[in-house]
């Protein structure tokens, strides 16, 4: 029988599981790693499992990845941007797609962090892929981390980057659409809302632009409004609203629209008959607003299509990066416009 | 002068550094993870900082702490429930302040993972520090992470596990609050959302048992009602609402009480004076709606306090575990109730 001592090391190791368990360490590695390569028996197995649980040891991704020569981490940094409903739902399917896959999936809070900094902290995790959401990253950020041995690095927002796949979303198509329909509608002087908080110029620039693209040569006009996402704000817009002589705005997204619409009830403006207000994103509180909120509903990639991109580069990381468009926009057309 | 490899290997190492700048590896390693126990002469630093920056060479985080015997890594499991604005601000500040102490803060996106289950995955990585959101935690997880090195873990959530530091959410004081507001101003029958979406029982049994502590020996009643976050649920909640008799809700949150008050004036229900409504978490929205929505405020720690709290007990690893209770409630007064 084996000897076991009777204070453990305060971290056991493969070695005192195979101390325990009776083999050697590296059928203790097979049995844990799950490897089917190597046949063993089931009641070597179960000796194994019981060693490592009686001794409280668990493999150390670590140490696994420097032999393997890889790790099964993805990293993702969490966005500098606020992060809504929709995308938080992308993620988390993101995240439940991957561990099916097989990979651990770590969220990297780096605050304060940007562009090849940035890189370089994350590549000191040794993943094997990175899904880089928002922008930032530069092409010097990609050579870090491929170097660093990631095999894939992939862009998920408004840019591509050299030497990254990239799942492109063309926020423009949210304005464009926006625009096209109160256009239609038969609004011609149209306001649109541009947050003044950070980290949504991202979003924000490329929206105003698709407004802007899809009235051109018409004889609508557009005109910025700068708001900060706070009641006082929203009334001072409100006050002078009459005199700017807008019939119609598109107020970023259902937040800021929600905000806006209720500062210019408050001031007796008609929605819609005075002014009609379309949001973004879709999200529930439109439909509870009086009146419901005309808004544009966002089609993200779904997070299994993104897996498995992931997966199939991780296998054949020597494939030319792939840039997707994945942003799908359509008006959901309720009361308020 | 040293050879450098035309093709270097796909992934540079610090012996690449080393011989590139002329220099021995404990050197690199002293110069590139900052060590200040070890005199090193400018010239030297600079020439090794540039030779690993011509390599793109990054220390591995996890050598460095195989090396160390421990990690400077501070893993945090995502959620399982949806995560609300007021979570989302604490968790950012958390990682802000745990990154101005030199930790790496990493979210764990373990999807379908359970209690000990969960707790393995995360030894895997091996953190200096875990802290756990929520409940589902045993005292056998926490003896995993501990005997894989972790030397702190931290719930944080409504229990207490044995060895592990606790930041405990009482959320019964939200329930308590509610309650006694609406006490005091002459309701009697009070009915209380228990929101059917999963995830939430954490939150919803204790709001809902504060309630009861507040009317236990009052006039007062106290009626449970099940409700699912749509449209639909609301509507047919609302449709017999004169039935029930209720003179109040406590809405749970303030966006199940948003979508409660529009289908109760969808049916005509007069708020406050038939029924008052009072939601919970302070949310911008509820000043947007009309009436403005009463509301509990909740004050969460900072994340200040819960990083210092990490910091010292990473120090001082065989310091008994301290439970803080951090979870403050107050009534904002507006015009639902």
């Amino acid at each position: 029988m084996v000897q076991i001592p009777k204070t453990p090391r305060s971290v056991p190791t493969s070695a005192d599981v195979a101390r325990l368990a009776g083999v050697s360490r590296a059928t203790v590695s097979y049995v844990l790693n799950n490897t089917s390569a190597v046949r063993i028996s089931e009641p070597t197995r179960r000796r194994v499992h019981e060693a490592a649980r009686e001794l409280g040891y668990v493999p150390h991704a670590a140490a696994r990845s420097l032999r393997a020569g890889h790790s099964r981490m993805v990293l993702m940094p969490a966005p500098a941007f606020p992060v809504g409903p929709l995308y938080s739902r992308f993620i988390r399917e993101l995240q439940s797609a991957l561990g099916r896959l097989d990979y651990t999936v770590v969220q990297y809070g780096s605050v304060g962090l940007h562009g090849d900094e940035a890189a370089r902290a994350w590549a000191e995790l040794r993943p094997v892929a990175v899904l880089v959401p928002g922008s930032g990253l530069g092409p010097q950020g990609v050579t870090v981390l491929k170097r660093s041995g990631a095999r894939v690095v992939v862009t998920v927002g408004p840019e591509c980057v050299e030497g990254a796949h990239a799942l492109q979303m063309d926020h423009s198509a949210v304005g464009f659409a926006a625009a096209r329909h109160l256009y239609e509608r038969g609004r011609r002087r149209i306001g649109v809302v541009v947050p003044a908080e950070d980290g949504l110029e991202a979003f924000s620039v490329p929206r105003l632009d698709g407004v802007r693209r899809a009235l051109t040569g018409t004889d609508a006009t557009v005109t910025e409004l700068p708001l900060g996402y706070d009641e006082g704000a929203a009334a001072r817009l409100a006050a002078d609203w009459r005199a700017r002589g807008l019939d119609a705005v598109f107020a970023y997204n259902d937040e800021y629209a929600m905000l806006l619409m209720s500062a210019l009830q408050d001031v007796g403006v008609a929605v819609p008959e005075e002014t009609a207000v379309v949001g973004a994103d879709d999200l529930m509180l439109g439909r509870l607003l009086r009146p419901r909120l005309s808004t544009v509903h966002i089609e993200l990639p779904s997070g299994r299509d993104l897996a498995e991109l992931v997966d199939r580069a991780v296998r054949d990381p020597a494939a030319a990066p792939e840039t997707r468009k994945v942003l799908g926009a359509s008006v959901v057309h309720r009361d308020s416009s």
